[in-house]
C-alpha cells in the first residue's frame, strides 16, 4: 500500500498519542479482567426503562429528530439545562449562553479552537484529565501547572505563576480546573478557593474553563457554589455533560458562559460537524423532562457510594499495610492513590498480568515525574466483590515489586 | 459582562466566518418563505416507521448504547458498510481500513488534523463545498483549484498546477474533490478523470479526499466506480454518509482508506469527542440490517427526481427567457445558475425579500469573482408547487434587477 500518507502526516500527527485509557479499554474486555482504569459509568445503574420511554418520540417527532438540528442544539434542552443548573450557578442562563455539545470532550476542542494559538499557555492543575491535556495540545497550547491539595487547585500559588507568565510575554489564555471530585485527584476546590480563582481571572485578564462532569455524583456533604457564581465578570466558562449522570451514549454535554465564546465556538462547531444529532438531544430531554433525571440521580449516587466504600474498606485491608496513601474522594468516579516508592507504570503492567486494570499517574501529570509514583483507580465500573478482588491481585502485585526491588 | 473573551480570541476566531447557510437556515422558518438554500433533505422522505421500528433496541441493548462507544464506531456498521460500498470502491475493505464520524464534516476535520500544517496546500475544484473550504483554512490549508466542467474536475489542469507548486517548494497534502453531483456545481467526474486523478495522486505523491455524499442519490444513467476503485497504491480515502440517503440526525458518516490514515484520524477522534454515539449508530445499522436501506432509496430517489424535474421545468419557463444559464444534474441536491450580468449576493438579498432562498456563489469559490454571477438552488427540500412558485419569484427578482440596471 501507498508510503504516502505517513509522509504527508501533519506535525500534529507526528506529535500526538493515542489515549492510553481508550486503548487499554480493549483489553479491558477480555475474560476474568477486572477494570479500574476507564471512567465509565456501572452499566446496572443505566435507567433503561426510563430512557426507552422517550423512544415514541422517534414515531411521533420523526420529521424534526431525523433532520438537521441547529448547531446550537435542542432548545428544549438548553432551557432545561439552564433551569436545572441555575442553584450550581447562582443564576438562570439565557437561551445564548448555553451550546449543547457532542459530550464534554468536544467543548474542549470547541474552546481551544476559539482560544488558542500555538504557543499559548494553559494553566491547569498537576495532575488534570488526560484528555483535556491532549486536545489543548494538539491546538499547540504549553502548560502550566499549579498543586493539588486536600481543598483543590493550590490557588495561592496561581497570582506568582502568572505574573511571573506574563513577565516573560506569555498570553495565558485560561486556567483549566476539575472543580468537583477531580479526575484524577478526586479532590474538591473549596469555596474560599472558587471566590479567589473568580477573582484573580478578573484581575489578570484571563478566563476560566469550569469543567464540571463529576459535580453532581456528590456521595457526602453539601453541593457547593460553581466558580460560575463567583464570577460576576463573565470570565467563566462552566462545562456540564450528561456522560455520569445518565449516559455517556448519549454523547450530550454543555458549555454556559458569556455571550461571546459561546457564539464563537458555535462558528467553530459548524464546521466540525454542523450540528449533534438532535435524536439523542430530544431523547435527553424527554427523560428530564419527565423528571427522571432528579428521580433516578440519587440511586446512581447510593450504587457509587457503596462501591466507593467497598474500595476504602479495600485499601485499608490490603493497601494500608504495604504503605500505599490515598484521600477518600466526597464523589465522582476515582481515587489517586500515592505508591510510594512503587513506580506505577511497572506496577500497571504487572497488575495487568494478574487481569487487573489500573492507569499509571504520569499521563496525568504536566510534570510526568510527578506521576510516577501515582495511580488511578476507577471504582463505578465494578460490583464490590470485583473491587475487593481487584485490590487484592493489586495488593499482591504491589508485594512482588517489593520483594524484587 | 467580561472584555475577556474577546481579546483572548485565537487567530483563527477572528479570521474565521460563521457559514452563510447555517446562518440562514435560521430566517428560512419564516412564515411564507420557499427554501432553496440549505442542502436540506425533504421531511417527507425520512423513513420514520422503518427507522423507528428499531427503537426496541433502547431496552434489549440499553446496556451497551447507553455505554461508551468505540472510538472506530459500532462493528456490525462498519461491517455491513464494508459490504454494502463494495461495488463502488471495488473491493469490500477490511475493518480497520473504516471508520464512523458524526456526519462526513466531521471525517473533513479529522482528516485535516491528520495531514494538514499552516501553509499546507489543498487543492479543490473550483467551486466546491463550503463547509469543507472552513474546515481546511480553519487548519490553516492554502488553496489551489482547478476548474468544474460537464465532467467535473478538470483532471489535465492538476499536473502542471502540482508541478508548478511543487517547484516553489509548497507541500500539496490533498486533492478534494465531490466526485458526483458536486456540490455546489452539480457536475459529475467522468470515468476516463477518475483514473487519471489516481494515476496522478500516485505520480505526484498526493493524497485524494473522494468525498461522496450524494453518490447514491442519481436519477439518471447508471453508478460510476469510484477514484478509490481505480487507487491501487491506496492514496485515497472515500468519504460517504447517511445524511442525503436515510437521516441528517443520526450524524452518522464513514470514511474508507488506508489503515495509516484511518488510525492516525481515530487518534485525534479520541480527542475530538471520544466516540460518536452508539444509539443513533446501532439505530442505523438496525434499519440497515433490515434491508430498509436499499428499499427505501428508490423512493427518495424518485421523490428528488419529481423535484428535480420540476425545476427544470420552471427554470424553462421563467429562467431562460432571462437568459439565465444552467447544467441539469443527474443526481443529487443542487442546481448551479449562471446569472449572466446579475450579481448573485444583490440577487440573493432581493429573492430573500420576496421570500425565496437562495445561496449567492461566491463563498464556494476559490476565486470569488467566479462565484458573484453564480448561485446555487437546492429542488430537494420544498414541494413541486412551491418550486414553481420559489422560481417564479426568483425571475421577478431578476427582472427587477435587469430594470434597475
Amino acid at each position: 500500500m501507498s508510503n504516502n500518507w505517513k509522509k504527508n502526516f501533519s506535525a500534529t500527527a507526528h506529535k500526538t498519542r493515542p489515549s492510553p485509557i481508550r486503548e487499554l479499554l480493549k483489553v479491558v474486555g477480555q475474560p476474568g479482567m477486572i477494570s479500574f482504569a476507564g471512567g465509565m459509568p456501572a452499566p446496572e445503574v443505566f435507567p433503561i426503562d426510563q430512557f426507552a420511554e422517550g423512544a415514541e418520540l422517534l414515531k411521533t417527532n420523526g420529521t424534526s429528530l431525523l433532520q438537521y438540528g441547529t448547531t446550537e442544539g435542542h432548545v428544549p434542552l438548553r432551557e432545561f439545562l439552564a433551569k436545572w443548573t441555575a442553584p450550581r450557578l447562582g443564576r438562570q442562563v439565557e437561551l445564548d449562553e448555553i451550546l449543547l455539545t457532542s459530550g464534554s470532550q468536544q467543548a474542549l476542542d470547541l474552546f481551544a479552537w476559539a482560544m488558542i494559538d500555538p504557543g499559548d499557555m494553559v494553566v491547569t492543575e498537576d495532575p488534570s484529565y488526560m484528555a483535556a491535556l491532549t486536545t489543548f495540545g494538539n491546538h499547540g497550547a504549553e502548560f502550566a501547572s499549579v498543586r493539588v491539595d486536600g481543598e483543590g487547585m493550590v490557588i495561592s500559588d496561581l497570582p506568582p505563576l502568572i505574573e511571573n507568565l506574563q513577565k516573560q510575554g506569555r498570553k495565558i489564555k485560561c486556567v483549566y480546573t476539575i472543580v468537583n471530585f477531580q479526575n484524577p485527584a478526586g479532590a474538591t476546590m473549596s469555596v474560599e478557593r472558587r471566590k479567589e480563582l473568580a477573582a484573580i481571572a478578573e484581575r489578570y485578564g484571563v478566563t476560566v474553563f469550569e469543567d464540571d462532569p463529576y459535580g453532581y455524583v456528590r456521595f457526602d456533604g453539601e453541593h457547593l457554589p460553581s466558580i460560575f457564581s463567583f464570577d460576576k465578570a463573565g470570565n467563566t466558562l462552566y462545562a456540564g455533560s450528561f456522560s455520569k449522570i445518565l449516559s455517556p451514549g448519549v454523547r450530550v454535554g454543555w458549555v454556559s458562559g458569556a455571550k461571546e465564546i459561546v457564539r464563537q465556538m458555535v462558528v467553530f462547531k459548524q464546521s466540525l460537524d454542523l450540528c449533534s444529532s438532535p435524536i439523542t438531544q430530544a431523547l435527553t430531554y424527554e427523560y428530564c423532562r419527565k423528571g427522571y433525571l432528579d428521580s433516578h440521580l440519587p440511586s446512581i449516587i447510593a450504587n457509587y457510594r457503596v462501591k466507593r466504600d467497598a474500595m476504602e474498606k479495600s485499601f485499608q485491608k490490603h493497601l494500608s499495610p504495604l504503605g500505599i496513601t490515598w484521600v477518600k474522594p466526597e464523589g465522582g468516579f476515582f481515587y489517586w492513590l500515592n505508591t510510594g516508592a512503587i513506580d506505577s507504570s511497572e506496577l500497571a503492567r504487572r497488575a495487568l498480568e494478574k487481569k487487573v486494570a489500573i492507569l499509571p499517574g504520569a499521563p496525568f501529570c504536566i510534570n510526568p515525574e510527578a506521576g510516577i509514583h501515582a495511580a488511578r483507580i476507577n471504582y463505578t465500573y465494578s460490583k464490590p466483590d470485583l473491587i475487593e478482588e481487584g485490590v487484592s491481585r493489586l495488593a499482591q502485585a504491589i508485594e512482588e515489586m517489593k520483594i524484587s526491588a
